[in-house]
Protein backbone atom coordinates (compact mmCIF):
# COMPACT_ATOMS: atom_id res chain seq x y z
CA UNK A 1 0.00 0.00 0.00
CA UNK A 2 1.12 3.25 -0.92
CA UNK A 3 2.25 5.60 2.16
CA UNK A 4 0.00 8.61 2.26
CA UNK A 5 2.16 10.19 4.48
CA UNK A 6 4.57 9.80 1.86
CA UNK A 7 7.21 9.07 4.80
CA UNK A 8 6.49 11.82 7.20
CA UNK A 9 5.55 10.54 11.01
CA UNK A 10 1.91 11.19 12.22
CA UNK A 11 2.12 14.21 14.48
CA UNK A 12 1.40 14.01 18.16
CA UNK A 13 -1.73 15.62 17.91
CA UNK A 14 -2.82 13.08 14.94
CA UNK A 15 -1.74 10.06 17.04
CA UNK A 16 -3.09 11.12 19.67
CA UNK A 17 -7.07 11.74 18.43
CA UNK A 18 -6.16 8.50 15.92
CA UNK A 19 -7.33 9.89 12.56
CA UNK A 20 -6.33 8.45 9.06
CA UNK A 21 -5.34 10.13 6.15
CA UNK A 22 -6.62 8.65 3.19
CA UNK A 23 -6.64 11.19 0.44
CA UNK A 24 -3.81 13.73 -0.41
CA UNK A 25 -3.36 14.99 -3.43
CA UNK A 26 -2.62 18.86 -4.64
CA UNK A 27 -5.35 20.68 -3.70
CA UNK A 28 -7.63 18.00 -1.93
CA UNK A 29 -7.06 15.59 0.97
CA UNK A 30 -9.51 13.64 3.04
CA UNK A 31 -8.89 11.89 6.46
CA UNK A 32 -11.18 9.70 8.45
CA UNK A 33 -12.28 8.87 11.99
CA UNK A 34 -13.62 6.12 13.88
CA UNK A 35 -15.38 7.52 17.21
CA UNK A 36 -14.53 6.44 20.23
CA UNK A 37 -15.68 7.59 24.17
CA UNK A 38 -12.71 9.89 24.35
CA UNK A 39 -14.19 11.95 20.90
CA UNK A 40 -17.19 12.70 23.00
CA UNK A 41 -18.04 15.48 24.35
CA UNK A 42 -20.29 16.21 28.07
CA UNK A 43 -23.51 15.94 25.75
CA UNK A 44 -21.91 12.33 24.72
CA UNK A 45 -21.96 13.16 20.94
CA UNK A 46 -18.30 13.83 18.66
CA UNK A 47 -16.93 16.89 20.42
CA UNK A 48 -16.59 20.42 18.25
CA UNK A 49 -12.76 20.40 18.72
CA UNK A 50 -12.07 16.62 17.11
CA UNK A 51 -13.97 18.36 14.47
CA UNK A 52 -12.48 21.31 14.01
CA UNK A 53 -9.32 19.18 14.41
CA UNK A 54 -10.29 17.29 11.51
CA UNK A 55 -10.81 20.29 9.46
CA UNK A 56 -7.95 22.31 10.20
CA UNK A 57 -5.62 19.32 9.43
CA UNK A 58 -7.37 17.85 6.11
CA UNK A 59 -7.19 21.35 4.81
CA UNK A 60 -3.61 21.97 5.85
CA UNK A 61 -2.76 18.56 3.89
CA UNK A 62 -4.39 19.65 0.79
CA UNK A 63 -2.99 22.76 0.61
CA UNK A 64 0.78 21.10 0.94
CA UNK A 65 0.96 18.07 -0.95
CA UNK A 66 4.30 17.66 -2.35
CA UNK A 67 5.44 14.88 -4.97
CA UNK A 68 9.49 15.41 -4.24
CA UNK A 69 10.45 12.28 -2.41
CA UNK A 70 12.03 13.72 1.01
CA UNK A 71 10.78 17.00 0.45
CA UNK A 72 7.24 18.51 2.32
CA UNK A 73 5.41 21.30 2.68
CA UNK A 74 4.27 23.89 5.43
CA UNK A 75 1.77 26.22 5.92
CA UNK A 76 0.35 27.97 9.19
CA UNK A 77 -3.60 28.69 9.81
CA UNK A 78 -4.37 32.22 9.87
CA UNK A 79 -8.07 31.70 10.59
CA UNK A 80 -10.74 29.25 10.39
CA UNK A 81 -14.75 29.13 10.54
CA UNK A 82 -16.82 26.22 11.26
CA UNK A 83 -20.29 25.81 11.00
CA UNK A 84 -22.23 22.77 12.80
CA UNK A 85 -24.51 21.17 10.74
CA UNK A 86 -25.27 17.71 12.28
CA UNK A 87 -24.22 15.63 15.51
CA UNK A 88 -22.81 12.26 16.12
CA UNK A 89 -22.38 9.90 18.17
CA UNK A 90 -20.65 6.73 17.08
CA UNK A 91 -19.30 5.37 13.20
CA UNK A 92 -17.11 6.63 11.12
CA UNK A 93 -16.54 10.45 10.00
CA UNK A 94 -14.70 11.69 6.57
CA UNK A 95 -13.29 15.03 6.62
CA UNK A 96 -12.39 16.66 3.01
CA UNK A 97 -10.49 19.48 2.56
CA UNK A 98 -10.46 21.54 -0.99
CA UNK A 99 -8.13 24.47 -2.13
CA UNK A 100 -10.20 27.39 -3.21
CA UNK A 101 -7.12 29.83 -4.25
CA UNK A 102 -5.69 32.76 -3.29
CA UNK A 103 -2.71 34.19 -3.40
CA UNK A 104 0.76 32.64 -4.05
CA UNK A 105 1.35 33.17 -0.16
CA UNK A 106 -1.80 33.16 1.76
CA UNK A 107 -4.69 30.65 0.23
CA UNK A 108 -8.41 29.56 1.42
CA UNK A 109 -9.39 26.37 1.64
CA UNK A 110 -12.89 24.91 2.74
CA UNK A 111 -13.80 21.20 4.28
CA UNK A 112 -16.47 19.50 5.14
CA UNK A 113 -17.03 16.27 7.46
CA UNK A 114 -19.59 13.68 6.71
CA UNK A 115 -20.62 10.81 8.53
CA UNK A 116 -19.30 8.01 6.12
CA UNK A 117 -22.10 5.62 6.41
CA UNK A 118 -24.50 7.90 4.26
CA UNK A 119 -22.66 11.41 3.75
CA UNK A 120 -24.71 13.32 5.90
CA UNK A 121 -23.13 16.59 6.73
CA UNK A 122 -21.81 17.31 9.93
CA UNK A 123 -19.46 20.64 9.68
CA UNK A 124 -18.49 22.65 7.16
CA UNK A 125 -15.36 25.20 7.69
CA UNK A 126 -13.25 27.56 5.43
CA UNK A 127 -10.11 29.07 6.37
CA UNK A 128 -7.07 31.07 5.43
CA UNK A 129 -3.41 29.80 5.42
CA UNK A 130 0.10 30.79 4.63
CA UNK A 131 2.55 29.23 3.31
CA UNK A 132 6.06 28.78 5.02
CA UNK A 133 8.75 30.18 3.13
CA UNK A 134 9.83 27.74 0.09
CA UNK A 135 6.35 25.96 0.42
CA UNK A 136 4.30 28.22 -2.20
CA UNK A 137 5.69 25.63 -4.23
CA UNK A 138 4.78 22.13 -5.11
CA UNK A 139 8.02 20.82 -5.15
CA UNK A 140 8.35 21.92 -1.05
CA UNK A 141 11.67 22.12 0.65
CA UNK A 142 14.23 19.04 2.08
CA UNK A 143 12.43 18.10 5.15
CA UNK B 1 -11.31 22.43 47.13
CA UNK B 2 -14.22 23.31 45.62
CA UNK B 3 -15.10 21.13 42.77
CA UNK B 4 -14.94 23.09 39.58
CA UNK B 5 -17.01 20.70 37.43
CA UNK B 6 -19.62 20.25 40.16
CA UNK B 7 -19.66 16.84 40.70
CA UNK B 8 -19.87 16.35 36.81
CA UNK B 9 -17.12 13.73 34.84
CA UNK B 10 -14.95 15.67 32.65
CA UNK B 11 -15.74 14.43 29.14
CA UNK B 12 -13.99 11.90 26.94
CA UNK B 13 -12.60 14.79 24.99
CA UNK B 14 -11.43 16.36 27.97
CA UNK B 15 -9.77 13.26 29.44
CA UNK B 16 -7.83 12.81 26.37
CA UNK B 17 -6.59 16.22 25.87
CA UNK B 18 -5.88 16.89 29.40
CA UNK B 19 -7.26 19.86 29.91
CA UNK B 20 -8.62 21.66 33.50
CA UNK B 21 -11.26 24.14 34.40
CA UNK B 22 -9.70 26.32 36.41
CA UNK B 23 -12.66 28.81 36.90
CA UNK B 24 -16.13 28.72 35.98
CA UNK B 25 -18.84 31.41 37.02
CA UNK B 26 -22.35 32.82 35.30
CA UNK B 27 -20.62 34.00 31.83
CA UNK B 28 -17.09 33.47 32.22
CA UNK B 29 -14.81 30.26 32.53
CA UNK B 30 -11.30 29.31 32.10
CA UNK B 31 -9.22 26.32 31.17
CA UNK B 32 -5.89 25.16 30.92
CA UNK B 33 -3.42 22.65 29.40
CA UNK B 34 0.23 22.52 29.89
CA UNK B 35 1.64 21.35 26.85
CA UNK B 36 3.05 17.96 26.17
CA UNK B 37 4.09 16.13 22.78
CA UNK B 38 0.29 15.00 22.14
CA UNK B 39 -0.76 18.29 21.46
CA UNK B 40 2.20 19.36 18.59
CA UNK B 41 1.18 19.32 14.69
CA UNK B 42 3.56 18.47 12.06
CA UNK B 43 5.43 21.77 12.56
CA UNK B 44 6.00 21.08 16.22
CA UNK B 45 4.07 23.72 18.35
CA UNK B 46 0.46 23.35 20.02
CA UNK B 47 -2.21 22.37 17.18
CA UNK B 48 -4.99 24.71 16.17
CA UNK B 49 -7.30 22.04 16.37
CA UNK B 50 -5.66 21.66 20.65
CA UNK B 51 -6.47 25.69 20.36
CA UNK B 52 -10.15 25.36 18.83
CA UNK B 53 -11.29 22.71 21.36
CA UNK B 54 -9.97 24.93 24.21
CA UNK B 55 -12.11 28.06 23.04
CA UNK B 56 -15.21 25.53 22.39
CA UNK B 57 -15.36 24.14 25.32
CA UNK B 58 -14.45 27.46 27.20
CA UNK B 59 -17.09 29.42 25.83
CA UNK B 60 -19.29 26.57 26.42
CA UNK B 61 -18.57 26.54 30.33
CA UNK B 62 -19.04 29.91 30.07
CA UNK B 63 -22.19 29.48 29.30
CA UNK B 64 -23.51 26.79 30.77
CA UNK B 65 -22.71 27.99 35.01
CA UNK B 66 -25.59 26.17 37.00
CA UNK B 67 -26.04 27.18 40.74
CA UNK B 68 -28.54 24.28 41.71
CA UNK B 69 -26.99 21.27 42.80
CA UNK B 70 -27.83 18.19 40.85
CA UNK B 71 -28.46 20.51 37.67
CA UNK B 72 -26.69 21.49 34.86
CA UNK B 73 -27.02 22.86 31.65
CA UNK B 74 -25.97 22.22 27.90
CA UNK B 75 -25.55 24.35 25.03
CA UNK B 76 -24.42 23.54 21.06
CA UNK B 77 -22.15 25.30 19.04
CA UNK B 78 -23.67 26.32 15.86
CA UNK B 79 -20.65 27.99 14.65
CA UNK B 80 -17.07 29.08 15.97
CA UNK B 81 -14.49 31.40 14.16
CA UNK B 82 -11.10 31.28 15.06
CA UNK B 83 -7.84 33.56 14.51
CA UNK B 84 -4.11 32.53 14.96
CA UNK B 85 -2.30 35.01 16.52
CA UNK B 86 0.83 33.41 17.64
CA UNK B 87 2.53 29.91 18.00
CA UNK B 88 3.45 27.73 21.15
CA UNK B 89 5.60 24.63 21.75
CA UNK B 90 5.42 24.39 25.42
CA UNK B 91 4.98 25.67 28.72
CA UNK B 92 1.05 26.30 29.79
CA UNK B 93 -1.74 27.93 28.12
CA UNK B 94 -5.04 29.56 29.66
CA UNK B 95 -8.44 29.90 27.43
CA UNK B 96 -10.73 32.28 28.58
CA UNK B 97 -14.59 32.40 27.34
CA UNK B 98 -17.20 35.26 27.94
CA UNK B 99 -20.71 35.41 26.76
CA UNK B 100 -21.59 38.16 25.01
CA UNK B 101 -25.38 38.02 25.28
CA UNK B 102 -27.73 37.41 22.45
CA UNK B 103 -30.91 36.38 22.56
CA UNK B 104 -33.09 33.72 25.40
CA UNK B 105 -31.63 30.33 23.27
CA UNK B 106 -29.09 31.95 21.11
CA UNK B 107 -26.26 33.62 22.61
CA UNK B 108 -22.64 34.93 21.42
CA UNK B 109 -19.50 34.06 23.09
CA UNK B 110 -16.14 35.11 22.60
CA UNK B 111 -12.98 33.67 23.62
CA UNK B 112 -9.10 33.96 23.56
CA UNK B 113 -6.53 31.72 24.37
CA UNK B 114 -2.71 33.06 25.78
CA UNK B 115 0.01 31.71 26.95
CA UNK B 116 0.14 31.59 30.92
CA UNK B 117 3.89 32.80 31.40
CA UNK B 118 3.40 36.35 29.49
CA UNK B 119 0.10 36.61 28.62
CA UNK B 120 0.84 36.18 24.73
CA UNK B 121 -2.31 36.02 22.59
CA UNK B 122 -1.99 33.00 20.59
CA UNK B 123 -5.75 32.98 19.32
CA UNK B 124 -8.91 34.83 19.09
CA UNK B 125 -12.68 33.64 18.41
CA UNK B 126 -15.82 34.02 18.40
CA UNK B 127 -19.14 31.63 18.23
CA UNK B 128 -22.74 31.31 18.75
CA UNK B 129 -24.23 28.93 20.92
CA UNK B 130 -28.50 27.27 21.67
CA UNK B 131 -29.06 26.54 24.79
CA UNK B 132 -30.53 22.80 25.12
CA UNK B 133 -34.43 23.01 26.56
CA UNK B 134 -34.50 24.37 29.80
CA UNK B 135 -30.86 25.37 29.57
CA UNK B 136 -31.70 28.75 29.07
CA UNK B 137 -32.53 29.06 32.54
CA UNK B 138 -29.54 29.69 35.15
CA UNK B 139 -31.15 27.13 37.23
CA UNK B 140 -30.50 24.45 34.53
CA UNK B 141 -32.34 21.01 34.43
CA UNK B 142 -32.13 17.77 36.49
CA UNK B 143 -28.53 15.90 35.33
CA UNK C 1 -40.20 38.60 -17.90
CA UNK C 2 -40.82 36.74 -14.38
CA UNK C 3 -40.71 38.76 -11.96
CA UNK C 4 -37.72 37.09 -9.76
CA UNK C 5 -38.33 39.13 -6.32
CA UNK C 6 -42.13 37.66 -6.62
CA UNK C 7 -43.54 41.35 -6.33
CA UNK C 8 -41.93 42.00 -2.92
CA UNK C 9 -40.28 45.62 -2.94
CA UNK C 10 -35.63 45.60 -2.83
CA UNK C 11 -35.35 46.57 0.29
CA UNK C 12 -33.53 50.22 1.05
CA UNK C 13 -30.17 48.43 1.21
CA UNK C 14 -30.31 46.52 -2.11
CA UNK C 15 -31.41 49.60 -3.77
CA UNK C 16 -28.96 51.92 -2.59
CA UNK C 17 -26.20 49.17 -3.81
CA UNK C 18 -27.70 48.11 -6.87
CA UNK C 19 -27.63 44.90 -6.79
CA UNK C 20 -30.22 42.72 -9.17
CA UNK C 21 -31.32 39.28 -8.37
CA UNK C 22 -30.80 37.25 -11.18
CA UNK C 23 -31.96 33.67 -9.99
CA UNK C 24 -34.35 32.38 -7.01
CA UNK C 25 -34.90 28.63 -6.49
CA UNK C 26 -35.75 26.56 -3.45
CA UNK C 27 -32.05 26.21 -1.89
CA UNK C 28 -30.00 28.80 -4.52
CA UNK C 29 -29.67 32.10 -5.52
CA UNK C 30 -27.86 34.51 -7.52
CA UNK C 31 -27.64 38.15 -7.31
CA UNK C 32 -25.67 40.41 -9.25
CA UNK C 33 -23.65 43.71 -8.87
CA UNK C 34 -22.05 46.14 -11.57
CA UNK C 35 -18.89 48.05 -9.75
CA UNK C 36 -19.44 51.68 -9.83
CA UNK C 37 -17.01 54.22 -7.83
CA UNK C 38 -19.40 54.13 -5.17
CA UNK C 39 -19.08 50.87 -4.59
CA UNK C 40 -15.45 51.19 -3.69
CA UNK C 41 -12.68 51.34 -0.73
CA UNK C 42 -9.87 53.50 -0.25
CA UNK C 43 -8.14 51.24 -2.16
CA UNK C 44 -10.01 51.85 -4.99
CA UNK C 45 -11.54 48.01 -5.33
CA UNK C 46 -14.98 46.64 -4.73
CA UNK C 47 -15.50 47.23 -1.11
CA UNK C 48 -15.28 44.09 1.47
CA UNK C 49 -18.79 45.57 3.30
CA UNK C 50 -20.20 44.76 -0.41
CA UNK C 51 -18.90 41.79 -1.02
CA UNK C 52 -20.15 40.48 2.43
CA UNK C 53 -23.38 42.42 1.49
CA UNK C 54 -23.68 39.95 -1.69
CA UNK C 55 -23.10 37.12 0.56
CA UNK C 56 -25.81 37.90 3.11
CA UNK C 57 -28.19 38.78 1.26
CA UNK C 58 -27.78 36.03 -1.60
CA UNK C 59 -27.63 33.33 1.11
CA UNK C 60 -30.91 34.76 2.59
CA UNK C 61 -32.94 34.48 -0.84
CA UNK C 62 -31.14 30.51 -1.02
CA UNK C 63 -33.34 29.87 1.68
CA UNK C 64 -36.46 31.82 1.85
CA UNK C 65 -37.59 30.44 -1.75
CA UNK C 66 -41.26 30.68 -1.60
CA UNK C 67 -43.82 29.26 -4.52
CA UNK C 68 -47.01 30.28 -2.96
CA UNK C 69 -48.34 33.63 -4.21
CA UNK C 70 -48.62 36.77 -2.04
CA UNK C 71 -46.61 34.65 1.15
CA UNK C 72 -42.55 35.29 2.03
CA UNK C 73 -40.46 33.43 3.97
CA UNK C 74 -37.64 35.39 6.31
CA UNK C 75 -34.60 34.40 7.96
CA UNK C 76 -31.94 36.29 10.42
CA UNK C 77 -28.47 36.03 9.74
CA UNK C 78 -26.94 34.54 13.13
CA UNK C 79 -23.31 34.57 11.75
CA UNK C 80 -21.38 35.30 8.57
CA UNK C 81 -17.78 34.45 7.61
CA UNK C 82 -16.06 35.42 4.68
CA UNK C 83 -12.59 34.89 2.99
CA UNK C 84 -11.19 37.25 0.45
CA UNK C 85 -9.71 35.71 -2.02
CA UNK C 86 -9.08 38.48 -4.94
CA UNK C 87 -9.65 42.12 -5.56
CA UNK C 88 -11.63 43.59 -8.56
CA UNK C 89 -12.26 47.30 -9.40
CA UNK C 90 -14.64 47.39 -11.93
CA UNK C 91 -17.05 44.83 -13.89
CA UNK C 92 -19.81 42.31 -12.89
CA UNK C 93 -19.58 40.43 -9.67
CA UNK C 94 -21.96 37.23 -9.72
CA UNK C 95 -22.75 35.99 -5.78
CA UNK C 96 -24.15 32.59 -5.49
CA UNK C 97 -25.75 31.14 -2.15
CA UNK C 98 -26.26 27.55 -1.27
CA UNK C 99 -28.42 25.84 0.85
CA UNK C 100 -26.06 23.58 3.06
CA UNK C 101 -28.52 21.91 5.66
CA UNK C 102 -28.40 21.72 9.42
CA UNK C 103 -32.00 21.55 11.71
CA UNK C 104 -35.63 22.39 10.62
CA UNK C 105 -35.10 26.20 12.14
CA UNK C 106 -31.76 26.83 11.62
CA UNK C 107 -29.42 26.19 8.59
CA UNK C 108 -26.25 26.82 7.64
CA UNK C 109 -25.40 27.83 4.09
CA UNK C 110 -22.27 28.60 1.66
CA UNK C 111 -21.72 31.85 -0.83
CA UNK C 112 -19.41 32.69 -3.00
CA UNK C 113 -18.61 35.62 -5.16
CA UNK C 114 -16.82 35.89 -8.51
CA UNK C 115 -16.05 38.04 -11.44
CA UNK C 116 -18.35 37.52 -14.04
CA UNK C 117 -16.32 38.04 -16.65
CA UNK C 118 -14.10 35.04 -16.35
CA UNK C 119 -15.48 33.20 -12.94
CA UNK C 120 -12.40 34.29 -11.09
CA UNK C 121 -13.12 33.62 -7.09
CA UNK C 122 -12.73 36.82 -5.10
CA UNK C 123 -14.54 35.75 -1.78
CA UNK C 124 -16.01 32.74 0.01
CA UNK C 125 -18.36 32.55 2.88
CA UNK C 126 -20.33 30.46 5.09
CA UNK C 127 -23.12 31.24 7.77
CA UNK C 128 -25.86 30.40 10.07
CA UNK C 129 -29.50 31.34 10.17
CA UNK C 130 -32.41 31.28 11.53
CA UNK C 131 -36.51 31.12 10.07
CA UNK C 132 -38.63 33.59 11.41
CA UNK C 133 -41.48 31.46 12.75
CA UNK C 134 -43.38 29.96 10.03
CA UNK C 135 -40.78 30.47 7.50
CA UNK C 136 -39.36 27.09 8.28
CA UNK C 137 -41.92 25.70 5.63
CA UNK C 138 -41.63 26.52 2.08
CA UNK C 139 -45.29 27.74 2.18
CA UNK C 140 -44.19 31.15 4.12
CA UNK C 141 -46.42 33.46 5.74
CA UNK C 142 -48.73 35.76 4.16
CA UNK C 143 -46.48 38.73 3.60
CA UNK D 1 -11.98 70.56 14.37
CA UNK D 2 -9.55 67.97 13.63
CA UNK D 3 -9.48 66.47 10.32
CA UNK D 4 -10.19 62.64 11.32
CA UNK D 5 -9.39 61.42 7.65
CA UNK D 6 -6.13 63.19 7.45
CA UNK D 7 -7.20 64.77 4.03
CA UNK D 8 -7.73 61.34 2.68
CA UNK D 9 -11.16 61.87 1.09
CA UNK D 10 -13.60 59.17 2.15
CA UNK D 11 -13.78 55.87 -0.42
CA UNK D 12 -17.05 55.87 -2.57
CA UNK D 13 -18.84 53.39 -0.14
CA UNK D 14 -18.55 55.31 2.73
CA UNK D 15 -19.79 58.45 0.94
CA UNK D 16 -22.78 55.94 -0.17
CA UNK D 17 -23.33 54.86 2.79
CA UNK D 18 -22.57 58.11 4.87
CA UNK D 19 -21.13 56.77 7.82
CA UNK D 20 -18.49 58.85 9.87
CA UNK D 21 -15.29 58.48 11.22
CA UNK D 22 -15.19 59.42 14.78
CA UNK D 23 -12.03 58.36 16.48
CA UNK D 24 -8.86 57.37 14.52
CA UNK D 25 -5.86 56.19 17.26
CA UNK D 26 -3.18 53.86 16.83
CA UNK D 27 -4.83 50.75 17.33
CA UNK D 28 -8.38 51.56 17.37
CA UNK D 29 -10.84 53.80 15.83
CA UNK D 30 -14.81 54.40 15.75
CA UNK D 31 -16.78 54.86 12.89
CA UNK D 32 -21.28 55.86 13.47
CA UNK D 33 -23.77 55.95 11.71
CA UNK D 34 -27.57 57.47 11.63
CA UNK D 35 -29.70 54.48 10.33
CA UNK D 36 -32.34 55.65 7.33
CA UNK D 37 -33.75 53.79 5.02
CA UNK D 38 -32.02 53.32 2.61
CA UNK D 39 -29.62 50.83 4.91
CA UNK D 40 -32.74 48.80 6.06
CA UNK D 41 -33.32 44.90 5.06
CA UNK D 42 -36.18 43.27 3.96
CA UNK D 43 -37.55 42.57 7.78
CA UNK D 44 -37.11 46.44 7.91
CA UNK D 45 -33.66 46.73 10.13
CA UNK D 46 -30.35 47.38 9.59
CA UNK D 47 -29.21 45.46 6.75
CA UNK D 48 -26.24 42.39 8.01
CA UNK D 49 -23.98 43.79 5.02
CA UNK D 50 -24.09 47.02 6.23
CA UNK D 51 -23.23 46.22 10.07
CA UNK D 52 -20.59 44.07 8.77
CA UNK D 53 -19.03 46.87 6.46
CA UNK D 54 -18.79 49.24 9.64
CA UNK D 55 -17.03 46.41 11.08
CA UNK D 56 -14.10 45.77 8.30
CA UNK D 57 -13.88 49.30 7.62
CA UNK D 58 -13.25 50.21 11.54
CA UNK D 59 -11.01 47.51 12.21
CA UNK D 60 -9.27 48.55 8.74
CA UNK D 61 -8.97 51.98 10.50
CA UNK D 62 -7.64 50.45 13.61
CA UNK D 63 -4.89 49.22 11.44
CA UNK D 64 -3.83 52.02 9.91
CA UNK D 65 -3.17 55.12 11.53
CA UNK D 66 -0.62 56.94 10.61
CA UNK D 67 0.65 60.30 11.77
CA UNK D 68 2.59 61.43 9.33
CA UNK D 69 1.68 64.18 7.41
CA UNK D 70 0.89 63.15 3.95
CA UNK D 71 1.37 59.63 4.51
CA UNK D 72 -1.10 56.63 4.82
CA UNK D 73 -1.54 53.15 5.50
CA UNK D 74 -2.98 50.07 3.42
CA UNK D 75 -4.81 46.75 4.87
CA UNK D 76 -6.78 43.97 2.87
CA UNK D 77 -9.05 41.97 4.64
CA UNK D 78 -7.91 38.27 4.13
CA UNK D 79 -11.38 37.10 6.40
CA UNK D 80 -13.67 38.36 8.26
CA UNK D 81 -16.55 36.21 10.75
CA UNK D 82 -19.25 38.46 12.40
CA UNK D 83 -21.83 37.34 14.61
CA UNK D 84 -25.46 39.05 15.00
CA UNK D 85 -26.45 39.32 18.80
CA UNK D 86 -29.59 42.26 18.36
CA UNK D 87 -31.29 44.19 15.61
CA UNK D 88 -32.11 47.80 15.00
CA UNK D 89 -34.40 50.13 13.19
CA UNK D 90 -33.52 53.23 13.76
CA UNK D 91 -31.18 55.39 15.67
CA UNK D 92 -27.20 55.92 15.29
CA UNK D 93 -25.11 53.00 15.54
CA UNK D 94 -21.47 52.97 16.75
CA UNK D 95 -18.84 50.58 15.20
CA UNK D 96 -15.32 50.03 17.02
CA UNK D 97 -12.07 48.45 16.12
CA UNK D 98 -9.45 46.83 18.52
CA UNK D 99 -6.11 46.11 16.89
CA UNK D 100 -5.45 42.02 18.48
CA UNK D 101 -1.69 41.74 17.43
CA UNK D 102 -0.47 39.04 15.65
CA UNK D 103 2.95 39.37 13.26
CA UNK D 104 4.31 42.06 11.18
CA UNK D 105 2.83 41.59 8.08
CA UNK D 106 -0.63 39.56 9.14
CA UNK D 107 -2.71 41.12 12.00
CA UNK D 108 -5.99 39.88 13.99
CA UNK D 109 -8.49 43.06 14.95
CA UNK D 110 -12.04 42.66 16.89
CA UNK D 111 -14.35 44.81 16.39
CA UNK D 112 -18.25 45.23 17.62
CA UNK D 113 -21.02 47.28 17.01
CA UNK D 114 -23.43 49.34 19.60
CA UNK D 115 -26.24 50.85 20.00
CA UNK D 116 -25.45 54.31 20.81
CA UNK D 117 -28.28 55.51 23.18
CA UNK D 118 -27.86 52.95 25.70
CA UNK D 119 -24.41 50.43 24.42
CA UNK D 120 -26.37 47.73 23.29
CA UNK D 121 -24.33 44.98 21.33
CA UNK D 122 -25.53 44.57 17.76
CA UNK D 123 -22.83 42.57 16.54
CA UNK D 124 -19.32 41.44 17.02
CA UNK D 125 -16.53 40.45 14.99
CA UNK D 126 -12.99 39.28 14.32
CA UNK D 127 -10.51 39.80 11.13
CA UNK D 128 -6.94 38.51 9.99
CA UNK D 129 -5.78 41.63 7.68
CA UNK D 130 -2.66 41.82 5.81
CA UNK D 131 -0.19 45.22 5.29
CA UNK D 132 0.30 46.59 2.18
CA UNK D 133 4.42 46.88 1.49
CA UNK D 134 5.46 49.42 3.87
CA UNK D 135 2.38 49.71 5.54
CA UNK D 136 3.38 47.71 8.77
CA UNK D 137 5.26 50.57 10.01
CA UNK D 138 3.30 53.46 11.62
CA UNK D 139 5.07 55.60 9.25
CA UNK D 140 3.32 54.40 6.56
CA UNK D 141 4.06 55.55 2.86
CA UNK D 142 3.77 58.82 0.84
CA UNK D 143 -0.19 59.02 -0.15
Amino acid sequence: MDDLMKGEPASGFQTLLGYTLVRWEEGVAEVELTIAPQHRNRGGVLHGGALMTLLDTVMGFAETHCAVPGHSRRVVTLSLSSNFLGAVAEGTVVARGTLLGGGRKIVGCRGEVRRKEDGALLASAEGMFKYAPGSENPEGTPR
